[in-house]
């Protein structure tokens, strides 16, 4: 039986009627079948590409990405998902277009999407805005599709924004799940999400939040540890704690990197803002307060520098279970002596975890194409069952 | 009978043989039946994409952009009505290319199409510029094409020039027609154009000019309206009279809103640059004159200011016909209190008429796409049969 | 027989075995055969593309490129390519990425090459690092294939580092193939690669070099002439000289235009840089020397502005074989009193070779769908011969 087949007949277990015309904003708004349903896909379509099994779904058809932040790797995602199942991108670049005049959200949602099939929103500078944005994005394009402006509502993929980053986390995940041998042995494994010491400043909460909302879902030792004025979003823990409580895991906080990383079996340290200095922040853009960004930059750059010792160092990792914890990042990274004199891990332990980690990424696109083919395909099941026998060649010749 | 094949009947009994392999500049360059068999193609397209099945002419082959001036919908209908027929989209960015380099458009035409089928431009900022550079570019491929350079003619289609907007006035026409339930319902409808207060300067003159152009054809009294000063073309002034007394409508200029709005039908009020002052301004640009055209810009924002009651409030709308005329704009708006202080439109209006808003930009991409198609079928009937026929599905499963 | 047919029975003699997953960097890693086989690909695309029959050989998939100067030509030539072959393009800009973090070029490469099947690179502004960057970004890409991270080793096609620029070298040789009536009539012609005068500053030297490394092949007299101080790399030199000995032709350095045009079949005058003072501009910008660099430029316009007899007059056309050789340029050219007040050729020499000049340019977008048809597919000859009989329309209608 082939791979594909043998996903197909998993998939058919699942419940996942809810999936059909829907969005994907977090992974706490999906149940646990659903979640499984997006890996599997996804290995499936990856299965069927690395036979040379064409997974082209649409026949014409638009992917709009709009990203109101940098991307090297979720653009390219994004583009090679789009592309994989036969949709065109096209990104919706804020400063050649008119929206710079003025216009509403609810607007421009539905100028750019009177052929679109999905939308990839990336928004994640902003506390309390990056969601907000997507969520009124999408509810125009409802507006838009019941009143026939649009022939289809295009399903919403969450590139990243203020509160989760799923295309990230689940990319992950699926990567740990491979790395495991198997869902089932991520029971009692003990993962630490730790911040990590970084010269520059503001980085995203979504990354940690996003982790510590998916992985407590699978009865694994989840870890969140910072230095103190770190907190991530309180909402966010709560879930990560609700989760861990369901499924039988634990999710605790720590203000030690060292606590963090004992006996771990995974470690992902990484550089983020301290959440109520990002709300000051929003507040200081919205009041068009200039000086007072200038300042809380140098207030945070200073509040970060007193946190050097928050690096993942060679001498970090013998803490962790045998010394070989997996390492996880989800790129770039800060890495002392290649790409910054300090950073958040040691270029000897970075360069020891290039292979998983360039893995780790690879899942994103098919991720990605899970999440869009799951929204537009009644049945799943079918529709790769029919790819598989039809056979058609990616690459013909 | 299915829609598309009533439409094909209909498109069977028009004469449009000089459609095929030509370009489009403006709407008064076609003939009646050119401009129907346009709304025709664009309906059976739509049609066809609502019942999710494949438009897809082109297996291969690109549509070139080339975007002068800012664009949020038209960038998007371009992009939609290419990917509809097969068509991947390059955005000629003048910016990272060598045209800084000071090549003429003549090489820059070649060069950009040796696999091109379509070529879409906008080029609307100067009086006696935009539709010069259009023309120059077209002979140029006529040349390349000519001397065995090119594979193929790429087709024109006009995305705003100094002159004409044609993709905007034909979208906007159609919905019109939609609207109205039918072409034959315009008779005797009036519909104001008439210059609105915006905070803004300089707007193109090429949606007031479109929309006389076009809609005088249909026998409808189209009243132009502006203030003193803010006079068009005059040549497209000659043809919007020349095409009313050919269809029996009228063509009346006024230099009030209220008497233009009296009992209107249709009102499209939107602000735009006086016609000398962007001769003037074309004239201080070719010259360099930095001094001389801020020293305009201040002038025309005090001209402008001069006019805010030029506004479409809810009581200039109730001169309309029964207070209930079709308000219609090419969007983006200058929405008083949402966009601006003070702007073209109350938002209370504007927010009433946002459904019919989004249908009008709507038409836009089918628009473009049946420009397109036209010009590049030879048989245009028998081509919506076989693509009906053959029922490709635009999207599986 | 069709010129399909006749190119693969041509092509089935060549040996080619070792293009097939092979990147293209310079032409002087290329065999003879392998050159062939290129020329020979080209004209059977473009012969399949005039008679309306589909070269797609690819259902989805991408083509990365990375401009890393500005490019228009080699731009769309390389999306032309692409889209002749079903991929779609997406453009790795660096602006909007997050390359500016500092991530290194392994990472960089397998991120945005996940799907993958081509690279386009051009990084031609710094002696000693194009190249370099290009070896690097492809032997990322070997780590990442083996290692599974990726699914398909891409291809690279060079668009030009600085040394070589094998697609513009290429498309200009099968230009003059055609023009001289084939190949085997190239023996003997003598053709002058020249320097000439622009008032810009720092053009790469990649083209001379390109084309001295490839004419040199086909028994030609090539001349290489440029005032004292504009020598080129010494390793190409004396590819050139060697290839000239076992061609049966010449490569001879002048310091005079006169002597390299007179009784010349082919000119080719164009500006470039000395490549010492290229070497010593990437020291500076190694060095951060933002001074050195400004008097570096000033230095090397004043040494320029010492040769502005240096130019394709009528007079200096005039003693090339019987006033009528074939005149050449990779385009953009400085036309004196066109684009420039003095530059490389005059207005009346470059207007009368318009044609042949865009013909020279419309072989590239050929000749790097060669290139990539050649990596990626194993059999070719069957291919070409499957691509015809199967006869599917590119344009339906």
């Amino acid at each position: 039986m082939s791979k594909t087949e043998n996903l197909a007949q998993h998939l058919e277990k699942l419940h996942i009627n809810n999936m059909y015309k829907n969005d994907f904003y977090w992974t706490w708004d999906k149940t646990d079948d659903e979640l499984d349903a997006i890996f599997t896909v996804a290995d499936a379509l990856r299965d069927l590409r690395e036979r040379n099994i064409s997974t082209r779904i649409f026949d014409s058809g638009l992917g709009i990405s709009i990203f109101r932040d940098n991307s090297t790797r979720t653009r390219f995602s994004f583009a090679s998902a789009c592309n994989l199942l036969g949709l065109d991108i096209k990104d919706l670049d804020e400063k050649t277009s008119q929206i710079a005049h003025g216009e509403t959200v609810r607007e421009t949602a539905n100028m750019v999407s009177f052929m679109a099939d999905v939308v990839g929103i990336r928004d994640d500078m902003f506390i309390e805005e990056g969601h907000k944005y997507q969520k009124t994005f999408m509810d125009a394009l409802d507006e838009g599709y019941e009143k026939g402006i649009l022939e289809q509502r295009p399903t919403l993929v969450n590139l990243q924004c203020d509160v989760d980053h799923p295309t990230q986390s689940m990319a992950d995940l699926l990567h740990v799940i491979h790395e495991m041998g198997g869902v089932e042995n991520l029971k009692g494994k003990k993962i630490a999400m730790t911040w990590a010491y970084s010269p520059s400043y503001g980085k995203p909460l979504s990354v940690p939040q996003g982790i510590i909302g998916l992985f407590t879902r699978f009865g694994m030792d989840v870890v969140l540890a910072h230095p103190e004025g770190y907190e991530v979003m309180p909402e966010v823990e709560e879930i990560a704690k609700k989760n861990a409580e369901e499924s039988g895991g634990s999710f605790t906080k720590v203000n030690s990197m060292e606590e963090a990383f004992k006996d771990a079996d995974i470690v992902y340290p990484k550089s983020w803002a301290p959440f109520k200095a990002m709300e000051k922040r929003t507040e200081l853009y919205r009041a068009g307060d200039k000086a007072g960004i200038d300042a809380l930059e140098k207030e945070l750059l200073a509040q970060n520098a007193g946190h050097k010792d928050w690096s993942c160092t060679e001498d970090m990792m013998k803490l962790t279970k045998d010394g070989q914890a997996l390492y996880m990042h989800c790129l770039p990274a800060d890495i002392s002596g290649l790409s910054c004199k300090e950073g958040e891990v040691d270029n000897s332990v970075f360069d020891r975890y290039i292979e998983p980690l360039y893995k780790e990424a690879s899942f994103k696109p098919y991720i990605i194409a899970a999440m869009i083919f799951l929204s537009k395909v009644k049945d799943p099941v079918a529709a790769l069952r029919d790819l598989e026998k039809r056979g058609g060649k990616r690459k013909e010749f």
